[in-house]
């Protein structure tokens, strides 16, 4: 078991853009509500089984497995009640590991950026593309999203 | 990915209690409802994690890979939304292997015989302490079970 610590932040910018290369993400889940996910992904040819617990503050528990391909496509095709897919794109600024991920489909606009923390304190420089930090706000978890897609969200 | 083809039955005698050896199992869902069971189990000191899709007649699909023991234990701890313990007993009969689960805590006084088969049709023979079928009836899945226990089921 580890334990996930993740910031999560809107983006201000494109200059991220040019600082990584991106990867598609397939994914789906299995099962997926407030308190917990089953989520299958496939990227670069690899797959994986990954089950996460209820946040607690912003952190919570995650196990991941590597799994056969043809399970995962097998899962994807039949058992996943809610498929999300992204690009994801890698990007280190000041020593820290970002990653940033531009959804498609129902999600098409969205695009929010993580980073994974050793505890809820720690501290990271902030990249000039950075925006507004939505970590606490559950619409953006896959559970909202999944049930509200970004594409139907209306701006005020 | 398995297909998993299953009948399952009462027991009518107790005859197959001396056929084989029984071995405890410790299992609870992570996701459980009448389309997919997300299920993790320890058994003889090993852990599995289970990913069963939905019922198509009486086959289906099934993902299953081994897990570290020591993930199942936090799982079963911390995620599981539904625990469910039993003995298991390995029987063999005329060339068939049996399984048959003896249910504790809620489901105390169930027991339940299964046998796994090539394909729907396929032949075997009955033991003697076989009781009726329930391969169909839906009382008897854990779906069921998680929300309605085998000790509150009323007799008429």
């Amino acid at each position: 078991m580890a334990c996930e610590i993740e910031r999560r932040f809107l983006l201000s910018g494109e200059g991220w853009r040019t600082a990584g290369t991106g990867l598609c993400l397939r994914q789906g889940f299995v099962s997926l509500d407030a308190h917990h996910s089953v989520r299958v992904r496939i990227a670069g040819g690899q797959a994986w089984l990954t089950i996460k617990g209820e946040n607690m503050a912003i952190s919570r528990p995650e196990f991941e497995y590597a799994i056969p391909l043809a399970d995962a496509e097998a899962m994807l095709a039949g058992l996943c009640s809610y498929r999300v897919d992204k690009r994801r794109t890698r990007v280190r600024y000041a020593g820290k590991d970002w990653v940033i991920d531009e959804f498609f489909g129902d999600n098409a606009g969205l695009v929010l950026a993580e980073i994974e923390l050793a505890d809820e304190h720690e501290e990271f420089a902030r990249p000039p593309w950075l925006g507004e930090e939505v970590t606490q706000d559950a619409r953006f978890s896959y559970a909202y999203l999944s049930q509200t897609p970004y594409s139907r969200w209306t701006t005020a």
